[in-house]
């Protein structure tokens, strides 16, 4: 690994911080020697070549710092090149953490990423600034309440989606087990909540928000999103580990939505502080990486196991300055109750959701009254706060991907006198100067979106007209339309009548002809990856 | 939750049983009853209406029995409703363990599934017995070996894969790191790899195969497998923590591929027997159900901490009885040497994928030869091995051989009553048993020596024949020759005319009929490296 007279390129790289803690007599040095080996090029040290070497695939050691506060714990940065996470996200975090995560006692701290990695992994869409733009809130955290629980009628979630919106809470999410079960479908659930919320916004004058739970098969779920983002959903709740990691990044990446992340299904990685990724690595950068705007965790002292400490550092993760990347909310959840929002204020701070879900269903006085006094404790820490008009912007369904212009690939073009439904003809104009002659094309398929390995043209010459006399690598399929033509190969002159089927094999001189007095049609396939002619004298 | 005299209906439901390890005075029935709330409705009990009770959307518990060998632990048998899962992976592994991943001390030590979820989870495509159909390999484990390390060129890769191919390894596989980075680009070491395979069989008669690693991004990894498939791949190394559970799920059912599962970024899920799935459960049941034909995993005494007991709990539950799923191979892997061969096969037996990797890398004498001799330890420990033909599989009225010897490339066929010079017509013999009635086929150009990337067909079907009804990765193109016949697109009735041109776009159900009283012909035109079709009912 001590490679530096061997490098002969120096590419960008990335640093990790793993904490290591020896168990037994094995030294550090061997340790943290295993663990970049089997992150990167997972071969015995011996068996590596000195090409490998010199390219620095292998992960590098930059420092090993040992920990006053752990027995037998070390702070060990590691670089790795970035191309070797060919910058997606399954890969990267194969580099991070695939394999090791099946090792023990090795706990990432930290990444530290390069400028490349900050550009393959865009970030948030929307961000601390974006979301508050869209809802017009500023000067107090952000209001997040829960349609729950899973079972009850599509009617029963949008009334709930109705009562938080009129008692003024800026987020109405699904439950995240509210997926696409028979009791509410997603369509219809989506379509009725988000008609409640537009409706209540009509009467508080309010912008508030409803993001459905996005939890659908790997092919249905970018139909779902579609499908939410054309009823006028400005975001989704969403768990990567529920449904691929990468999957976030490039619904985040493709549309114009605010991404809301939950944990659900992370927790092991953060189950054992030796072994793992802290929920400020996990939940904060990476689920930052991948988009999530908004990071849902839980608070401590609720029902789950967080420390105040893993809270703040995950809430510091998420806002810090980080390349390019927006800043994104921390939204501390998790059996939180109206009267702790005086000690969450105090840790969050300003830039947080509040996310308070059945400790409003159970609000003695109804959900519309619980959610009015989530809106009142909020405002009494943040007596400031300032709402603004909310930006025009562009209708959301409009901000689906663009559809390809002009032709799309043939489903069936019909025939008519040489002439091809819902496809050009392209005539080439002619002179002495040029090499061809009174010839036309029309590009059948091949480059409108199909997925074939060849192109399918249709090509007719006039009376007396010829194509260039040229050579190429690639071969090309003649077969014979209309009329009767002259294939020249090589020095050959080959009729061809219709149906025959006539091959020009690689780099062979060819043209087409037509000495008749009616026009000469044929197909010709050729490789869709092909070489430019060159032309033949 | 003693709903007994509540219930209005008695959905099918699933059961998971937890390993729950009280380490408080909590009562376990308090921490049981805690768990099966967060699992479903997580809500406040008080807040559940007697509608939602009566509809046994909350888990029950249904046995709680003390562990006599683990302080504090119980095994806690809860039921889930199985509609509540929305029989979609994400939410499915939801409702077994989302947000209780979050908490501590709860294991899941097996699952249960009903009928509902048996069949909405189809399982492995090809399984222990399928594999072998495939290579022909009976009466022994079969060998696997991996391509490595991450950097190599493409060439070095692929020189590797005749090595390993030639020494009679039956799968030959990328390193997990090795994804689509510059260094080794996905589409050009598919191709070099697949063809290093082909080549080496040809000299080796064997069937060997080559699998490679799917760890593109969400938007790209379907065209990724599309286009290994359409190079003539048989399987995929996938990773589900990387890339996402249900897309694993999804390759399987809708490619004919065979799935060797991968537990990259798993480890944390069993790294504390007490909280999280051991991997009997995660590698075992949740792979098999995601489709994974083959499960690698870390023997025991190698690089990683597994235990012999969790490896041959594993390799039981992969193999054991699971309603009409079929048996998947397990797959000992994670730095394991030659001479471990006899105690691997004492413990797993016959039906075993043994891994090998490194260990050859480094043989003194090469990589072929210690392929060789991997194969040879194998066999001393299962000498009873038996070498079967491949079988012909499904046979698709587009695809059975047809006789190529003897004739060359086409110069110029010539075409007379729809027959061409220089080529025969294969017509299919069918009867009732076969997919196609009253078709025959002639290749024209492709597999006569040209170097196309297509070949070029000209099918034909006597009034009320039709071909097989089929879908596969590669596209048809189809041009209308003679008659009119019919195009069935998906549910989509197409008539085609002479010389209209009509697409089958990848993976669409089709079939072409003949509902006329004339023949009907076209040209169909493919690419010249595909997949095999599927049969559609």
């Amino acid at each position: 690994m001590s490679s530096s007279s061997l490098h002969h390129e120096s590419p960008s790289r990335f640093q990790v911080v793993y904490r290591i803690t020896r168990r037994n007599e094995t030294s550090i040095e061997s340790l943290a020697r295993d663990l970049v080996i089997e992150q990167t090029v997972e071969c015995p040290p011996e068996s590596l070549s000195q090409e490998i070497l010199g390219k620095r695939i292998v992960g590098e050691i930059q420092e090993m710092v040992p920990m006053d506060s752990i027995q037998g714990a070390f702070d060990v940065t590691v670089s790795y090149r970035s191309d070797t996470t060919g910058f997606t996200v399954p890969q990267f975090l194969n580099v991070l953490f695939g394999n090791t995560s099946i090792k023990n006692n090795v706990s990432i701290q930290d990444i530290r990423f390069d400028t490349s990695l900050h550009q393959a992994f865009r970030g948030p869409g929307f961000g601390v600034a974006g979301i508050r733009e869209l809802l017009g809130v500023y000067g107090r955290p952000l209001a997040c309440t829960a349609i729950k629980p899973m079972g009850l009628t599509t009617g029963q979630l949008a009334e709930l989606t109705t009562q938080f919106a009129l008692g003024g809470a800026d987020i109405v999410k699904d439950d995240h087990g509210i997926s696409n079960q028979h009791f509410h479908p997603f369509e219809q659930r989506v379509c009725a909540c988000q008609e409640a919320i537009t409706k209540a916004n009509a009467r508080t004058g309010k912008n508030s928000m409803y993001f459905p739970m996005i939890s659908g098969r790997f092919d249905q779920l970018e139909r779902q999103v579609q499908w939410a983002v054309r009823q006028g959903i400005r975001g989704i709740l969403i768990a990567p580990f529920l449904v691929g990691p990468d999957t976030v990044r490039y619904l985040s990446e493709t549309y114009n939505l605010i991404i809301m992340g939950h944990p659900a299904l992370s927790g092991t990685f953060f189950h054992d502080p030796s072994h793992g990724m802290p929920p400020a690595v996990l939940l904060g950068t990476i689920f930052r990486m991948l988009g999530a705007d908004i990071s849902i965790f839980p608070h401590a002292g609720g029902r789950f196991a967080f420390t105040e400490k893993q809270c703040s550092d995950l809430a510091n993760t998420l806002r810090r300055d980080e390349g390019q990347w927006k800043k994104s909310y921390p939204c501390p959840a998790g059996g939180m109750s109206l009267d702790r929002i005086e000690a969450m204020s105090a840790l969050y701070g300003v830039d947080t959701v509040f996310l308070i879900g059945g400790a409003i269903l159970k609000h003695p006085e109804g959900v519309l009254e619980g959610t009015r006094v989530f809106m009142d404790r909020i405002r009494e820490h943040f007596p400031n706060e300032q709402a603004r008009r909310v930006s025009d912007e562009s209708p959301s369904s409009c901000e689906l991907p663009a559809r390809r212009q002009g032709f799309g690939p043939a489903t069936v073009l019909r025939h008519k006198d040489y002439r091809w439904s819902d496809r050009e003809v392209t005539a080439y104009k002619s002179d002495d100067s040029c090499s061809f002659r009174g010839i036309s094309r029309q590009e059948l398929t091949g480059p409108f979106g199909e997925q074939t390995s060849f192109d399918v043209r249709y090509f007719e010459i006039e009376p007396g007209g010829h194509s260039s006399k040229e050579r190429h690598a690639h071969e090309h399929i003649i077969i014979g339309v209309r009329g009767t033509g002259k294939l020249l190969k090589g020095s050959v002159l080959i009729d061809v009548n219709i149906h025959d089927v006539a091959r020009v094999a690689t780099m062979e001189p060819h043209q087409l002809r037509n000495d008749s007095t009616e026009p000469f049609g044929f197909f010709c396939i050729v490789d869709h990856n092909r070489d430019r002619p060159i032309p033949v004298e």
